[in-house]
C-alpha cells in the first residue's frame, strides 16, 4: 500500500491511502506517523479500505504535507554511494557517517522551499526508510522486519553553511528545506533495490542505484540502534548518489525559481520550485 | 527562581520549584519544558507559590528526572573554549561548530549512566541555555530576551564512535547517557558569567569559565535561529572547556562504577554513576 499524509482544513493534515484511482482514502490518523505509531495500522488501512463511509479525497485537489511532520528523528547518512563518495574526493569508509536533523526541515512533496541566507543551496536525491516498530540494539534481521517502507526525500544542503565548520548539521537542518514522500510505499510492496534520480529544471543531474549503497536500510537501522533508539515515524535517510551540485565543474547551485524534482521508480516524485532569497546580514 | 523535573509515582514527572528550603513545590506542568511552554510560565509559578493548597515534596525524597524530558531540539555548540580548541589542536574558529541531538540522550542529574558497546567513554562539562521564546531569524538581542535560564550539562562522548568518520553525531547521541539539571536558574537571577568544573571520582579534570567563550549565549541562540526555529524548553549546550580525557597524555576515560561529577556555581551539581558494560558486538 501506498500511505500519503495531506493537507485538509484548516491547517489540519490527516494520513491518507493512494487507492490507485486518482483518489486517496482519508485514515484514522493526523498523519502517516501518528498511524504508524498504532501497532495495529495495518488493519487500520484495511478497515477504512473495507468501510462503507469513506471519505474519497480527489488526487487532483489533495495538497501533500511532508509526509512524517513530527517525525521524532530524521537521521542522514552521508557517503553511501560509491560514485558520490569518490566525487567528494573520500575513501569507501568503515562505519556509515551519520547526521541528524529535525521534523522541523521537512516539506511537502510540491511545496515551494523558501530560502534565506545562503547562496550555494545544493541538492541530494535520497531513499529515505520509514521505521515502523520501536528499535534498540537490534541486529539487521531484527531491523529490516522493522522498515515500515520507504519514501523519496531530498536532502537538499546549504553547502557555504556545511563547509563552515567540520559538523555539517548547519547546513543540512535549514526548516523547511527537506523535500519528502509523496507517499510511503510498504515495504512489502517496495522492490529491493531503487532507481533513484534528480533534476534541476527537468535536466537530470543525479542517477544511481541503492544496490550500490556501501550500507544498505537494514544495516543502518540495526546500527543506529545500538546507540539510539528509532521508534514508529522515524525517517533514515540512505545518503545521495553522484551528481550533486558542488561535485561540478564548475559547482552549480540551484538559483531562485529553479525546480528541483526528486524521483524514485515505485515510490513517486517530488517536485519543488526554490525561492532563494538574497542572502541576510548573519551573525558571523 | 530555580525550577525542577522530579519524578512522581507511576513513572510520572511535575515540574517544580525549589523553595531554598530544602523543598520543592509541585507545579501545575509535567516537566519544566511544558511549563515553558505556557507564555505565563512565570505566573504560574508566582501563584503557585502563593497558593494555600501546595504540594510539597521534601527536597531529600525528591527525585530528578532530566530537566526537559521531551526537548524538541537538543543542539550542541563544540570547540567554543579558547583552552579546549587549543587542547584538541586547532585553531579559533570563525563560526561555531554545530552538532544536534536528541531528547533521547538525557537523564537526571543523580542517575546512573548505562553504556553498552564504548571503550571511550569521556566527559564534557558545559553550561546549557534553555529556550523560553520562539525563536527564527532572531537577532541577537531578541535571542538574549529568549533565553529562559540556564542548567548544567555533561555532554558525554563515546570518543571510539565519534571518531570512526567525520561526523560526531554517533559518539554524541548515546540515549540515556548526557546528564541534565539538576535545576534551570531562571535569567533574571543569574550571573552573566559561569565556572563550569567537572570532576571524576572526586577529582577535579575540567575547569573554565563561560567569559572565555568564543560564541556566547545570545550569539549561539541567534545564530542557529538563522536556520532553525528554537522553541521553548529547547536546550542549547555551549560547549566545554579544556580538561576533556581524550585531550590527556595518555588519554583517559571513565571506568565501570566512576562517579562523574558536574558543577556550575550558581546553578547545581549532577552526580552520575557510570556503569560501562563489555562492548557488544556491533555491525561494522
Amino acid at each position: 500500500m501506498k500511505l500519503a499524509t495531506l493537507r485538509t482544513a484548516g491547517g489540519r493534515t490527516t494520513a491518507a491511502l493512494a487507492t490507485g484511482n486518482d483518489s486517496y482514502l482519508a485514515l484514522p490518523a493526523s498523519d502517516v506517523g501518528a498511524l504508524l505509531a498504532q501497532p495495529a495500522w495495518r488493519s487500520m488501512v484495511e478497515e477504512a479500505a473495507a468501510s462503507k463511509e469513506q471519505t474519497v479525497i480527489d488526487a487532483a485537489a489533495a495538497e501533500l504535507a511532508p509526509l512524517l511532520p513530527r517525525a521524532g528523528k530524521v537521521i542522514c547518512c552521508g557517503l553511501n554511494y560509491g560514485d558520490h563518495i569518490q566525487e567528494m574526493g573520500r575513501d569507501l569508509p568503515e562505519y556509515p557517517t551519520l547526521f541528524a536533523k529535525y521534523a522541523d526541515t521537512l516539506v511537502g512533496a510540491n511545496d515551494a522551499v523558501e530560502v534565506h541566507g545562503s547562496g550555494r543551496v545544493d541538492w541530494e536525491a535520497e531513499l529515505a526508510v520509514v521505521v515502523g516498530s520501536e528499535l534498540f540494539r537490534a541486529d539487521e534481521d531484527l531491523a529490516r522486519e522493522a522498515i515500515a517502507g520507504y519514501t523519496v526525500v531530498n536532502d537538499v544542503s546549504m553547502r557555504d553553511w556545511q563547509n563552515r565548520t567540520l559538523q555539517w548539521f548547519q547546513g543540512k537542518a535549514w526548516d523547511g528545506t527537506t523535500p519528502v514522500g509523496p507517499v510511503m510505499v510498504t515495504a512489502d510492496e517496495a522492490g529491493e533495490h531503487f532507481d533513484v534520480r534528480g533534476y534541476v529544471n527537468g535536466e537530470l543531474v543525479q542517477q544511481g542505484n541503492t544496490s550500490t549503497l556501501v550500507f544498505g536500510p537494514a544495516h543502518l537501522l540495526s546500527y543506529i540502534s545500538q546507540f539510539t533508539t528509532l521508534r514508529p515515524g522515524d525517517l533514515v535517510l540512505t545518503g545521495t548518489p553522484g551528481g550533486v551540485g558542488m561535485g561540478m565543474t564548475p559547482p552549480r547551485f540551484l538559483k531562485d525559481g529553479d525546480v528541483l524534482t526528486t524521483e524514485i521508480d515505485g515510490i513517486g516524485r517530488l517536485e519543488n520550485q526554490f525561492r532563494i532569497h538574497a542572502p541576510v546580514a548573519v551573525p558571523a
